[in-house]
């Protein structure tokens, strides 16, 4: 592959016709030099490409490293396509382009990320599934390549982060249940260290206290963040006694394999078990009995995630000298038909 | 960004130290040296990662395109997180790393291969969701960059591609429902120029044709792939007269929507209407009733995926003498509770 061949595949001439333009020789009409000109900066060629990256240091691509570990797998499903769309459209108003660097689940993501930094395929990074003690995040300040975690650690706080508002959620949704006349409140938590799951159970905790209920470690489910770790998390609520009477679950997706196994027992959410599932989406929505979630719009974090990003980058920062460092994204409570239940009656 | 500083970082050791044991200075400690150039040959370094891919014309990085529709976006969800594992075991093997090319949803496709491809960040591509007529493939010929197509297209057959067997897949579902004494069967399909939707309705004829059944084209329900597009798929087959008594879908969340759809009515699939899904997935699996679907390995499409396309690459093809260069990806009938109907009783 020779760079100046894309060039002139992309406007349907010839190398050397191109190699011309570029070069300024005198042997080329205007009009084709004009295209060719145009090209070149439309693609951000400037002769060449990457012996312009040496010199400047910018390949105008930014990084997003998605998450490795199967439970963020599982998780991720349309999540990240939605926060790539608006990611792309503040990227895209600078001529910067995302790729999305995916670390293998066989490999160390502190390993993965020194490697395609040192690759030097881009000029600043998004990572995400941030666990409570990260390494990258001391490895990315080291670099001084700019960079923002989608999630928080608990290892570092001053660089810039955004993270939806996993404490709010759990406190919101205890409130709620605890108003309905709730007293046993069970919580489905993921089983592994990200950190997502200390600061929703921290919000579990403070909602309980808010509604004067007393935290039971016992009413902790650890599950998978998957529709397998919703119908074990059934499994186990069964097998309380006293069965709580609510059950908030830290994954939307969890209500499909925690409606499965009620229904092999004729039991139903809204009726035996109130149900919180956590972010609204499609499958939610159309679940029977539909699920009360919290409302967010993905495309609308990406940008806030590029925007930040932006900002700590010198090139950039100019353009949004008002966005924050520091984001916890908020998230609307939608009623469903999942939580309503006749506590009376039983 | 200075190059060495990622391989000084990534080793904990100065700068002055790396440049000199890359420079084979005598002053640098052989034990050193020989950290620096395995660090150096690990990352691909080899004293400039950019001055090398000039002379060479190798990134080591293959990137996957991923659709920007609407569409494929909805029907993505875990599909390339399963896929790109297979891809990055085959490829690491080489020390090779993926990429994902996110098309943004409002960028043409065909302009945004050209860009990323006039951005030399790859040795070769593996393109996804190709339409009916995909000029992608014909611009990736003309570069002669290495590539392979996810997917078929009806304009080009000579590339190297992989494809499941959304033919297979139909003619099996008709033929099971035939015999199960179906004698309408209606289908969910695409509604867009997605060369699946046209091999799968082709699939749907031909199992019509073996069961000696006629086509009827107002069978053919036209829906988008997601949750929605399964909720509107049985609004419309509320409204048939008379009602088919069996539904194929192209895309098993639709399961989710038209469950939904049929329960506001006191419906049920498996009992008012046979269904059969397409892939099994974890949502199908957990649905109550389960759903009828068609199982596949995604890692293992991954991998087939990568062993085709370096079958390709000069560099790599003597390691996959035998791979072929076209595969019809396999399918397999699981059988679920959502297609077992009483038609006697009716």
């Amino acid at each position: 592959m020779k760079g100046i061949r894309q060039l002139a595949d992309y406007l349907d001439i010839s190398i050397g016709t191109v190699s011309r333009a570029l070069n300024g020789k005198p042997d080329v009409n205007d009009d084709t030099r004009r295209r060719v000109l145009e090209a070149a900066e439309k693609l951000g060629y400037v002769a060449n490409q990457s012996g312009r990256s040496l010199r400047q240091g910018a390949t105008n691509v930014i990084g997003l490293m998605t998450g490795s570990d199967t439970q963020a797998v599982e998780n991720a499903d349309n999540f990240f396509l939605g926060v790539t769309d608006g990611l792309q459209s503040v990227f895209s108003t600078h001529n910067l382009d995302l790729i999305v660097l995916p670390c293998p689940a066989e490999e160390d993501p502190d390993e993965y990320l020194k490697r395609m930094v040192a690759r030097r395929m881009v000029d600043a990074m998004v990572i995400s599934s941030t666990s409570r003690i990260d390494k990258r995040v001391d490895f990315l300040k080291q670099t001084r390549l700019p960079f923002v975690t989608l999630g928080r650690t608990g290892s570092s706080t001053d660089h810039a982060w955004i993270d939806l508002d996993f404490e709010g959620v759990a406190r919101t949704a205890v409130a709620r249940l605890a108003a309905a006349g709730h007293r046993s409140i069970a919580v489905a938590a993921p089983d592994t260290d990200i950190n997502l799951g200390y600061i929703f159970l921290e919000g579990y905790r403070k909602g309980l206290e808010d509604a004067s209920l007393p935290y039971d470690e016992k009413l902790i489910i650890r599950a998978r963040s998957s529709e397998q770790g919703g119908y074990h998390a059934a499994s186990e609520w069964l097998q309380m006694r006293p069965r709580p009477t609510a059950l908030i679950l830290i994954y939307e997706l969890m209500a499909i394999g925690l409606y499965r196994r009620l229904a092999e027992v004729k039991l139903r959410a809204g009726q035996d078990l109130a149900v919180i599932g956590f972010r609204e989406g499609p499958s939610g929505q159309f679940l029977e009995p539909r699920l009360t979630s919290f409302r967010m719009s993905l495309r609308d974090l990406g940008v806030s995630v590029g925007k930040t990003l932006l900002s700590t980058m010198p090139a950039y920062s100019s353009f949004y000298p008002q966005q924050p460092k520091h984001i916890v994204w908020p998230m609307q409570l939608i009623p469903g038909d999942s939580d309503i239940t006749n506590l009376q009656s039983r």
